[in-house]
């Protein structure tokens, strides 16, 4: 099975949808599903159309690919749909079958799935905010490790150079600048001569544009070193150098748990112009329950006590695509102790393939 | 089954690949597959790795999803990979479930694709030029219609307004007016008084832009009116009214196919400032061969000798993805029989998610 280790198994559908009146008269819904297999050398999978039980035998011959393959068909409401699993990386022919198998079966519709590659060592599919499925162009893994916290994989795009994975969701890629460049609202926000808190930020792109700001101080809390080296190796066209060194002329990275930070801030009356939430997206639940909610509020709550009276909080929120969830999150901002108001804006982000929200927040006078 | 038709059948996989040693040791490759279901009014399915031979029983119980199941298993290259189809719209315990069987393998590394809705009405997947798996965000079928040369279909996607798609290929949506503005290249060239072609067009997009840019006069020629009518009424905010009527002040539509009318201008001694070549992609070849390569080389001749000669042809090549297509485009335009140079840029594309290349060619001189 060596030969399968680079590419992967391929995996090939195609989708023939008809008319449900015609379904329903003929066919009658749930059959099941029937698994069938070719030969070992053989070169071709012959695909019969069984669920007519034999009044009409409809097969078509699958002549591409080539070595093992396998099946299954199955009628789901009113489509008849057909899998084909292929061991090899070639996939050119299923629109041919999806044609030639639609035609016998005089379908109105019918789709062919782009192949799905599995069994890879190199992981390619990773959802959008709304759970939608995309295909990244990776061709490569350039690191991956398990921290204390979370699962750290940076692998290479061939559209977006590098990207950082952290428990598998899109983190930052080279190619996201405008990520960053929205969440600090350049242009519109003057940080010149500012006291700046950063919390999370672990890859050092927003700490590297910020010092192109001249701010007087910025603190980044980040808890996880590793992924620190990791943004830092592999990383460099976001972060530069400034993951090199844990001070720098105008900066210092904490390694620690904000929230123990925030605390000893507020104990020490300590306040600061600009915090960035740059942490755990907000999450994708209409509810405010959980340990997530829980820790976005808490952090909101500190971070405003640790607000200058003229500063801003500014964060990320999640994609444009789940309203519900940016809606909760906004209630969240309503029912803080500290009035707030907010404003926010979004951008299409190249590594999540989707429009992001962002806020900027500051207290009510 | 008709409550599945809106939502569709929802597939779940999931992944654990294992470091190459520890398979090849323990499993030895190719076990096949196995297919298992639950009963009809189950609400759990038992997965059992029976891969080992009973050596060592590993179970997990699914949960979520109620109603039936079914799922398959398989080792591929150094990859364990469970797939579990679910007849419900609920998707979210997959992680839980991933999480719970990676751990009992002891595998150490897994992921859990996101489910692939099967169907459904709406199907929603299309590919990248590079033939790379992209879900839409799609919620509404708005026409439907097989004309004489192709397959018309108008959807609805919620970021991205109404889509075209030809053939089941991307075309243009309601928010790629970049799409349009990079072909015409906006605000490089200059129309105003200008003689153009349109081959193709038959959005209306180019030729609603290219108006307001007033021109001397455009003829637009479309083979197929079923598209005009369908995106005249669905793309309105894309063509404007330009496709109402087929004459206005200063344009023309002329339904007929490209090759025949560009022979006539060539016999009638006819020339023009701009031709814009907006049919069909160049195709994901890297071999010039077949049909389609055939008309792209005949329409780029005939329209080389319709050009004035300090006239250009403006057209969109590929995907960014697809070098290779790329390259052989250009290497047809240096063998053309009248000598041209070119300059192209690039473009993200919204509803084709991905870079697109876009060509300028004048004759030399």
């Amino acid at each position: 099975m060596g030969q399968f280790d680079e590419e992967g198994l391929r995996w090939l559908g195609f989708l023939g949808v008809y008319s449900g009146r015609k379904v329903e008269g003929e066919r009658g819904g749930n059959i099941g599903l029937q698994t069938f297999e070719s030969g070992e050398g053989s070169t071709e999978t012959r695909v019969s159309d069984q669920i007519r039980g034999g009044e009409e035998e409809i097969s078509t011959v699958w002549t591409g690919g080539g070595g093992r393959q396998s099946g299954r068909m199955a009628v789901v409401g009113n489509t008849l749909e057909l899998e084909v699993d292929y061991f090899s990386t070639q996939g050119a022919s299923v629109r041919k079958l999806e044609k030639e198998f639609g035609n016998k079966l005089g379908n109105e519709r019918s789709n062919a799935y782009p192949a799905v590659t599995r069994g890879s060592c190199i992981y390619k599919y990773f959802p959008t905010a709304d759970e939608r499925l995309l295909e990244y162009d990776i061709d490569k893994v350039v690191y991956e490790q398990r921290s204390q916290f979370q699962k750290i994989l940076i692998v290479h795009s061939r559209s977006l150079g590098n990207l950082l994975l952290l428990d598998d969701l899109q983190n930052l890629s080279e190619s996201d600048l405008i990520y960053t460049e929205t969440l600090m609202q350049r242009g519109k926000e003057n940080y010149r001569g500012k006291e700046i808190v950063i919390l999370g930020g672990g890859d050092g792109a927003l700490l590297h544009e910020l010092l192109k700001e001249e701010p007087k101080y910025v603190v980044m809390i980040e808890i996880d070193e590793l992924v620190m080296k990791a943004a830092a190796k592999y990383l460099r066209s976001c972060c530069g150098d400034v993951l090199d060194t844990l001070k720098g002329d105008n900066y210092e990275i904490v390694v620690d748990d904000c929230v123990n930070v925030l605390n000893t801030y507020i104990q020490q009356g300590k306040s600061f112009d600009y915090i960035f939430g740059d942490l755990t997206d907000i999450p994708i639940s209409s509810n405010p329950q959980g340990e997530t909610w829980d820790f976005i509020r808490s952090i909101l709550s500190l971070s405003m006590e640790v607000l200058k009276p003229e500063g801003k909080y500014m964060t990320h929120g999640n994609g444009a695509s789940c309203p519900d969830s940016l809606k909760m999150f906004e209630r969240q901002l309503t029912s803080l102790k500290v009035p707030v108001e907010f404003s926010k804006c979004k951008a299409f982000v190249p590594s999540f393939m989707e429009d992001w929200v962002f806020y900027q927040i500051w207290k009510k006078n």
